[in-house]
């Protein structure tokens, strides 16, 4: 049965839906001092110390080709004009000191969890890949290695694999741009198959926002630009959420 | 730069345009004695003996619906109108005997791929399904339980895991019903998100076939259909795999 709007299933045969939630909080209310919202997202998500585990490091595993364009990036990032994404294992950790929107809360008792692109944690088997966001320009770049068991065709990634990776820098970026959280549509054409090992780079734009919903495109290719391996788009829905009353 | 056609990267900067290639071999000439194409491709794919592991057998981090579920599919195959589809490590044992078309031989010699559905090998911990094959209709049943390394939001299933299951069910079926063998694109509409641990269903169908191409639908939904969590369509290009020559 189609109800309308996005909803979320808290639970098998109980849900509540997003549409019935009194019309969604003030956006972007959350500007520091020092800047715009989007500035202020970044500063809460992209912690500079923290003891938690960032995945987003290079490893041994890396290619030259993904080595040197991480450099490149880091450099970047040093003017202020990009920063560079931490990636935890889970999003219970990217959302600490900040609570859910209230249907989302029932089945977090479990802490065994970990985000889906952080799932292998063999260094180079799986996902390989770093995000760095441009909060001026509401775009980011990932760059993506996949591993021999994010295998499609033999010797090359899964369609499902970049989908997957697509949607998680769709996902990451929309939320810094302009707190999307929610996945509503993505699209995706595949071009070329990516050789197990080999480097895909990302580059992900907010298209704009309207009516609460953020228009992303990706298109996904090889470092020199000469392979496209998809192209992609994507519309996430707008939520907030809350900083954690204080008790 | 883009290029005209779907094609497959076999290295970084050096590509073979499967639109370049003697157009393709002539479909669905694998007729058996006993029946109709697919019935070849079926007998072929879905081996009942093997010493290979068949992941998509029960095991006890299944739930009780997906449980009883199972069963009830496996009644069904007792009178051959369906057929349970095995699930190996990876395709390379799916197309054992069988020699992939030459633009993907490049990069195959590792042995120690994976496809990326059965990535995480604890049980239920990542993908727990299993595929359900109706050859005379077309259509395809994927039971898909996802563990807490699927997450996305805190206690919920990840949009880039259930892109990949539905990609990989699209991806099996389309094969068994027409050769379908490389996702040109998907497109999927998220509705509801799914709880870790639960039980969704895919119901796929092969809407019709044409052009060389194979267009499919999937509706993902809770088992009493009250809770639809996506609707997909995605279009696959037919390859016929050819058999290994004898040296």
């Amino acid at each position: 049965m189609m109800r309308r709007g996005f909803q979320v299933a808290a639970g098998l045969g109980h849900q509540r839906t997003l549409s019935k939630i009194p019309h969604l909080l003030p956006r972007l209310n959350m500007a520091s001092a020092s800047g715009s919202p989007t500035d202020s997202l970044v500063s809460r998500f992209c912690l500079e110390k923290t003891d938690l585990k960032d995945y987003a490091l290079p490893n041994g595993s890396w290619g030259p080709e993904m080595l040197s364009l991480y450099q490149e990036f880091l450099e970047k990032t040093k003017s202020g004009s990009w920063v560079k994404m931490p990636s935890f294992k889970s999003n219970r950790e990217h959302i600490q000191g900040l609570k859910l929107p209230f249907e989302l809360g029932v089945t977090s008792d479990k802490s065994d969890g970990r985000i889906f692109t952080r799932c292998i944690q063999a260094e180079g088997q799986g996902y390989e890949y770093v995000i760095f966001f441009q909060p001026s320009k509401k775009k980011s770049v990932c760059l993506f290695q996949p591993g021999p068991y994010l295998e499609g065709p033999p010797g090359f990634a899964h369609g499902g694999s970049l989908a997957a990776i697509i949607d998680e820098t769709f996902s990451k970026t929309a939320y810094l741009a302009g707190e999307g959280l929610f996945t509503l549509s993505l699209n995706i054409r595949f071009k070329n198959l990516i050789p197990v090992g080999s480097l895909a780079v990302l580059d992900v734009q907010v298209e704009k926002i309207e009516d609460q919903k953020l228009y992303m495109s990706c298109v996904a290719q090889s470092r020199d630009q000469q392979t496209v391996y998809a192209k992609s788009s994507g519309v996430f829905l707008q939520r907030q959420l809350e900083e954690a009353s204080l008790q």
